[in-house]
């Protein structure tokens, strides 16, 4: 695997944050009022490098895979739900095309690898690498160059799209089973810490899916590096968002999170370039019971957490105007100074050491 | 007091749950995918009585008011703040300017009893009660025919704006010591669980203010009922939210709760008729320590949990993007059977226990 990835800078070497923290402590407010929306306000000024950050042709990318894991009865639904759900949400009837029209968010769809030819059509991109996975089960999910022509496509969809912003999300029948093994062997979490019941599987069909993989983390208990790992537990979909993640990453774009799998696909990118982490929101805690932990482990703080458990970069959506509303408090609202409004002797001073 | 309140219907008592529960199960997503999103979708629906509910027109609301007991130093901030941040909501700088501009939500601000006197303009309605209510350690806030006139004026608000949705916030230097005050007393809950920092109050300040809370409780002990009670502790403000309350949810308009003073007025007004709350969507947990336990005592859940204190009605305006969410997935998303996705068995059968 000789892909490299070129340097970002660290946000966190610029007198900006100082700047940005100024700002935010003289608006009409008690000190640190916003909670999270000022957090996140700050990380958006120094993702744009600007004391006016704004979110410009926001791009929801819902990237589609299918897994040979499938097969083995991982997933309460069958294989063909992928399809007909990348049919959904190009039809405007699936949750996430609800809520990007919503929100005016510009849906894309990437083919990234789905057993299933579609017809070409406005908002879709075929750059399917194969027609699903190989059953992780026998074989790795990819192949080595598969999995780097998965991440180039990525990037390339990155650089297809305008603005400033990328919400990320996906569909693959089968993917919480990647996810999930991805994040035990690059986390070196027991398997039941990480393992949840997807999108609704019953106790004994959860057993079933315990046991299958245990199996494929011992099959590939030679995989240990990012890529290898990648490629040992796939999905197309994943390792496609862990491009589109470096390349967004590269460009300076905010990147908003969606759920459990999307956050694996950032675990791996950031093996690759941890400063990845500071380029990304994450819009939500998922039911999927290993994405606390997962959530845990990247430092991140959800924005939501409403219990959800479905994927496709919905609550990715439903977290958008959050960012909105972040980045407008920073550019409209008014100082103490401006306003004419007296501040308390406790804010001039400093800061509260919570607040720091 | 002899204000009466009309009867509300029990939104439960129709066969109309059954049926979103069915529509919101039979849309393309796994069982209980979209989480609290889907409990708000049904909510929208009982309070409209449709299958389809639409927020119209809806109206921000924010009351403002004074407090004598604010003299006792109970705030990090002088009363004059109160009229300088209706001055500064008025000119679109405060945070619940911004953010109601952002989602389109109308800005209302009423004088409910601020010590100084506006120049009427758009967007303001001067009803004050009084410049202020009394220092409650001396006697009480306000007296009986000032709490049904201020809870008559809060009817009035309602009655004279459009559309079927309220969002409710407030604006008063002191008024989390109100809230506090209501909360000990009506829920019978020791001070310390109720009592928290305000705005920003230092450990000193704080070891002060409960000082002087301990004091107001003794001095009104044989204040219990939720009348004499407001009375008893004030604000203006509080008391016209809880009229606002009861007569939006006589209207079954969809009444959208900011934080922990806001919730106050909400406990009060169920009180006078519980089912009030069936019309209560709460937008946010605060930090303001005691707000948890008053939305446990609510049997509320809150949608967002990010840290705020700062009232207004901003966590409110935060948080409406997801009713509107919940009502268009009701309204817009596909059917498994429309959109042509296999539906897994586990959903063909019964819901899932935690579910139901």
């Amino acid at each position: 695997m000789t892909q490299t990835h070129g340097p970002l800078n660290d946000l966190n070497n610029t007198g900006l944050a100082q700047k940005l923290q100024h700002l935010i402590d003289h608006k009409t407010k008690p000190l640190g009022a916003l909670g999270q929306l000022e957090t996140l306000g700050r990380q958006l000024g120094l993702i744009q490098s600007r004391l006016d950050p704004q979110l410009v042709q926001p791009q929801m990318v819902v990237f589609a895979g299918d897994h040979g894991l499938a097969a083995r009865g991982v997933s309460a639904y069958p294989s063909d739900v992928t399809w007909q759900m990348v049919e959904n949400f190009l039809a405007g009837g699936a949750a996430v095309s609800v809520l990007a029209r919503q929100h005016g968010l510009a849906l894309t769809v990437v083919d990234a690898g789905v057993a299933h030819d579609f017809a070409p059509r406005a908002g879709l991109q075929i750059r399917k690498v194969a027609p699903g996975t190989a059953d992780s089960s026998r074989q790795a999910a990819m192949s080595a160059q598969q999995c780097e022509q998965a991440m180039a496509h990525g990037k390339e969809v990155i650089r297809s799209l305008p603005g400033n912003t990328v919400l990320l999300g996906e569909m693959g029948i089968g993917n919480t089973s990647s996810a999930t093994l991805l994040m035990a062997r690059l986390l070196g979490e027991p398997l039941l810490a990480c393992a949840g019941r997807g999108t609704g599987l019953d106790d004994a069909a959860y057993q079933r899916k315990l046991d299958v993989l245990r199996e494929v983390l011992s099959l590939h208990v030679d995989a240990v590096s990012p890529m290898a790992t990648l490629a040992a537990f796939g999905g197309f979909e994943i390792a496609m968002m862990v491009g589109a993640i470096l390349q967004a990453a590269a460009e300076n774009r905010v990147i908003v999170v969606d759920g459990f799998i999307t956050s694996s696909a950032v675990l791996v990118a950031s093996r690759l370039q941890p400063l990845v982490l500071q380029r990304c929101v994450f819009a939500h805690q998922s039911d999927e019971s290993g994405h606390a932990l997962l959530l845990k482990h990247l430092h991140a703080k959800p924005l939501l957490k409403l219990h959800l458990r479905l994927g496709e970069g919905s609550g990715a959506a439903l977290a958008w105007p959050l960012l909105e509303s972040a980045c407008r408090i920073l550019r409209e609202m008014a100082s103490f100074e401006v306003a004419g409004v007296s501040n308390s002797d406790h804010d001039a001073g400093q800061r509260p050491a919570d607040e720091a």
